[in-house]
């Protein structure tokens, strides 16, 4: 048994917390101490890292603030992992988070459950008390726990990639079948709503929702496999400055990209490093591990351009299946007929605060908002998205050249 | 006489043409060949390298594809003073402008000269045969070069405040009354058109005019004044994170900003450096040289925001003067009743294709359209824009870390 | 029972391997996989990858090519735990030795022992044979071994001191009394010989033993004090450039230096970061992990200088005890009498080569003598050397900015 | 005439430093302005700097301190052209001197006259009252220009190479005939006294003289030629790890050196950039512009080794034509017969104090002493040295990656 769904509406609170902080552990399973420690670039952090600073989330957010009596685990903890809060105070450096080797993974562990033990106390409390707002942020500390799932498995596979022995994470059945026709669906434009409607968990960002203005447009009915893109790389995608932006270009030079991230050449063909392990690349999947400017090239040389987030959300959004639960099997995207969800496809929208956007109050108003530059949003959610986190109008977000997520991307055309 | 208006309507494309391009003499004419060589940061230009780039670019896109006969000043000024265009081939590091003693400032007039003369050959030929598509690209060479006549300034001003002896470019007077009193001006929303319209020159980022649509909002009737500014720093606003993005505040960090750049400490006051050399900051003055990210943290300080550059081409727009003349005396922002036009205003835009954008054919398409990442728009025009180069529609560009500019803000709120 | 001492003469070759062996197991046993895995600086190795080289090193010049029906343990394992041997092949970039997760340390010490069994083997049939260039391979494979025990402590102390909770590597206790009362030995000067003589093992750059003409000098008869040191501190000594080499007065601006490494203030006092965990600073004991740059500052602030190489050997190294064994509960400098041994004593001698000198042949040629540029010669041997490993010819040697290995000073004068 | 000699003796002080100060402006005088300006790399100032800062040693070491009444030209100068004084106060970062335009060429040139005034009417006084101590600065002085005109040589020679059009700093005619066979001269050892004896002027770094114990040696009776590294790098010199230092081949791939400074690929051939321009490479000529690394190599390569600089003063320094006037015509190594003074030759000696050697009192201490680490000696002066500058006891240095000078080496080997 190896899927991990979001757990079915009418399941307790208490039980939906238990479920996301177990997946975590469980992801973690299968990595020995010294995997869970390393950093391989500043943008990765260790796996101990993201499992204790999961757990720091609800200690500093709910327990040290809400309940009474609540001692935290270690005072140097709030410091080791705080990831970037300014209003709670200092933080051990970003880059520096690989240097860390104390708490170890048993420690990490046993502050989990100290955290957890204290959870369960407060949550009835808060219950009992119908206190909304702090059960919002116990919410809210699940979602940040389900987007740090993914970062883990992200970046353990970036750990692992810069290792010559080529480690699997786990090992995986892959494919599923060919990828469907290419086709376009066409949308008439005109003034459509955007942004999180109803009663569900959103993040601030997706909020408020608000009508904006479209042209006519097609999207493409699925995301571009690997296949079309061995044929941008034949033309000579990555040697040809007008199909650029200025920025990506200088990159493709500065890194030496000729392909996407974890390609390696394979004789004639092309070698792809997965969390399985390495395989060949199979020309049904959807291309992977791209960067907002690869994406944007590759939409030039095919005619074509990125949708706006706008167009995404209307066009694409009413198929995204974001109960799917996470398949420990399937860490790799596959074909899987050609709906959302197998890779985060990058639009051409930077990432903005919508109109009339405000931040949630306090400390937490620091997760969204002060990431409004330089980045793009991306929308669907991916293979190790895990099930319940997505949704149509969930904003994630990097920078342009950020190539490590689980990027690729989906073509778009004025009409 | 030290104004330099755009001609007027009806002279002829060669008048307009000499108008232009003695211009860009006149302002070098203050300069030492020492001044004109200098280097100061990779994003500055020498003096000498915009008089011969804005040559090339008629030599290259002009003289030796349509005159026959013309022959090529140098040929390694076609490696020299290309500044960024892939299509004609390789170039010098835009880093090392600042290595290349030779051809000095005597041989880039002599380049200069060389092409105007045969420029004027050929402008009558192609007007002789109506080449409009030809004459297009003379146009486009025009505002090209008055692009590079503010980029001069802002350059040089850059390069002269290195200088520990403080040297003016130029004498000025400068200070013209109090500001106006600080309002607002609302706007219902609703779908409005943005972008260039009708017959005049534009750049092909102005376009395609488009529907836009808006939610109610105010903007300031003036830009944010030194005076305001001052009260911002002295609330601790370059010391207090909760005010920035995040990019912001490792900028403000890494660089050490506690004030716009050219600002320096005066005992109790402020001086801040001028093309005239050091004086008191001026409390009426528009603010200038700030980042997007310190206009970003000023505003969300004055519990407002920056406007959109639809918000602003609707709501401020039809006050520019596009024609208003370039004054030598007055190199520096003054309240000036508070029109827009003292300093280049940022939007909380970024930098992206409007909706059917097409960049230019050949290789003048390179010319803006391959910018669009990692920037913010500003709009308006600044002191030292030439006369008759700005407009409503006008679509200036430069990274959310860029001070050397001549740039402020100006706050906008929803309704 | 903690200490270490090298076996007696008259041990078996065998069980000398076996001890030298052992001794790196006990080293590495307080540590966690996690400890272990950590690279803290591109200075610093992982504690694992140490004990995997230093088995490489047997493999690689010993069981590969000597032992008939060998098999390497893991193809990657000549590219992951080669450190500078070109002439063995490519390997993995030093600065990203901390990034590889796999193997783990329970492989390493499998593959520890999968060595160790061949090289049993291995020892016999040499023995048998008495291919004595062979086991002087051997032996170098031990003194070898040795360097990596003490740059192992060096290394993890460096790791552990990056952690805000200040983990000790082991319990210690430390102090040993007084420090003598300084002196003065005086050397007539003259013609003497320097460099290794006699039977027993040395490195090749210790040799050929040749005559070098001195001045007349004194030495002090122990190494500088930390409350001298903190004299010199509190005179200022980090801020005035006069006392400075120009490279150590830039290193001191750019790296913020105001006291040895691992010192930090405590309230009016000095605080010692040490493989015990924090401490006061006890004036008593030999100052400890200083730079040349910062000795070289201290010596001219005291009106004397650092002695050469040569003076050292012939002034200093008839009290050097290279038989004394390590103690794992004295893993700091202590004041002990006064004799060297405790830091590494930077000499005012460039690392070059003696005249005649050869490097050996082979790749282990590479051992030493490619490293002949931009260090200084220490002498003496410190703390956590192993028992058995010094002597008075031995040349240490590290570039002057170096703090992290554990350095001092003692002072001399011309006569 | 093109040769500038040394003023023979028993020419005034006055008029010796009029010769000296002369000369500096003859060696600016072939470059404009703009040649002047610009600052190529850190390592290299500008013109104008070395003919200002020459003149601010002057003023700041005998004018200020000694001469009633002097003004200075302007209080910034103190700032921009103090080089390395600490204790003469803050000033102009190095790396920085190319942004600096003002003062002019024109100005310099007005301070140079404002300074040597004032110096005609100390140096008579101080003539007067016999005072020596200050006298001996005037001649440190003197010695100082003297230096820096080989700098500004070395200087623009790297400005003007930056240049894709290749200009010539000033024409000249080269070739002085075939190189001499190559011999070597050998030396018994022993005891010699070495450092600087006699009555003239030497640096503080030369003395004391003292004696050094020798191997017995030979040295080769010239430098190595360009056809001999022809042979190197056609053996793959460049391409082979076991010949280098590991800092020397870590440069060499950072740096992708495959040939000298200056050398290009020129068909089958090499092309080598010169003062008077590109020229092909004449294999009769010694080899100019390696670095320590690569003459270390070099050597390794051809079974030798580099002499000691006690050897070289010994064996070769009696050959020291130090009186040879520097020739504008010939700008370039010749054969000339195969004597010292073409090129400054690598020693294999770190630059290090001689015993007893005492920095001269005040900042001028600061002259030589305090670059004593991480620099190697070069000895016997250059084809650019001016007349009158070198002699067999001068000991240059630079750091063993520097190339820019005008550097050769010449083997030793043991007997």
């Amino acid at each position: 048994m190896t899927t991990f769904a979001a757990p079915p509406v009418g399941v307790s609170l208490a039980d939906r917390y238990g479920a996301v902080r177990d997946l975590t552990e469980t992801l973690a399973s299968p990595l020995s101490p010294e995997d869970q420690t390393v950093q391989s670039m500043p943008d990765v952090s260790p796996t101990k890292w993201h499992r204790a600073h999961t757990t720091w989330f609800f200690e500093t957010f709910l327990l040290s603030p809400r309940l009474a009596g609540y001692r935290e685990r270690c005072p140097e903890y709030g410091y080791l992992f705080n990831s970037y809060y300014e209003a709670v105070g200092a933080r051990h450096p970003r880059a520096a988070r690989g240097v860390i080797t104390r708490p170890g993974i048993e420690e990490v562990a046993a502050y989990r459950r100290h955290v957890d033990d204290a959870m369960a106390e407060l949550v009835d409390r808060l219950q009992r008390d119908a206190r909304a707002d702090a059960l919002d942020l116990v919410e809210l500390g699940m979602h940040h726990e389900q987007q740090h799932q993914e970062l883990l498995l992200m970046d353990i596979k970036h750990v692992l990639s810069q290792n010559p022995t080529r480690p699997a994470y786990r090992d995986g059945s892959r494919s599923r079948g060919p990828a469907p026709a290419a086709g376009w669906v066409e949308h008439p434009g005109g003034v459509v709503d955007v942004g999180h409607a109803g009663d569900g968990f959103a993040f601030d960002n997706e909020s408020p929702r608000h009508p904006v203005l479209l042209v006519p447009f097609a999207v493409a009915t699925r995301t571009v496999t690997c296949g079309e893109w061995q044929a941008f790389v034949d033309d000579g995608g990555y040697r040809r400055p007008d199909l650029w932006l200025s920025d990506g270009w200088h990159t493709v030079q500065a890194e030496g990209w000729e392909a996407p991230l974890y390609w390696s050449r394979d004789g004639d063909g092309w070698e792809v490093f997965t969390l399985a392990g390495p395989k060949r690349v199979d020309a049904d999947e959807p291309v992977c591990h791209v960067s907002l400017y690869e994406a944007d090239a590759f939409a030039r040389w095919a005619g074509a351009r990125l949708p706006t987030e706008a167009e995404w959300e209307v066009a694409v959004g009413p198929d995204v299946d974001g109960g799917r639960p996470l398949d420990l099997d399937r860490l790799h995207p596959t074909s899987d007929g050609g709906g959302p969800g197998q890779v985060w496809e990058w639009t051409g929208s930077a990432y903005l605060a919508y109109p009339g956007f405000r931040p949630a109050a306090g400390a937490v108003g620091e997760y969204n908002g002060k990431f409004m530059s330089n980045q793009h949003v991306l929308r669907g959610g991916c293979c190790v998205t895990p099930g319940g986190h997505t949704r149509p109008s969930y904003r994630n977000f990097f920078p342009p050249s950020a190539r490590w997520p689980f990027t690729g991307l989906r073509l778009a055309r004025d009409l």
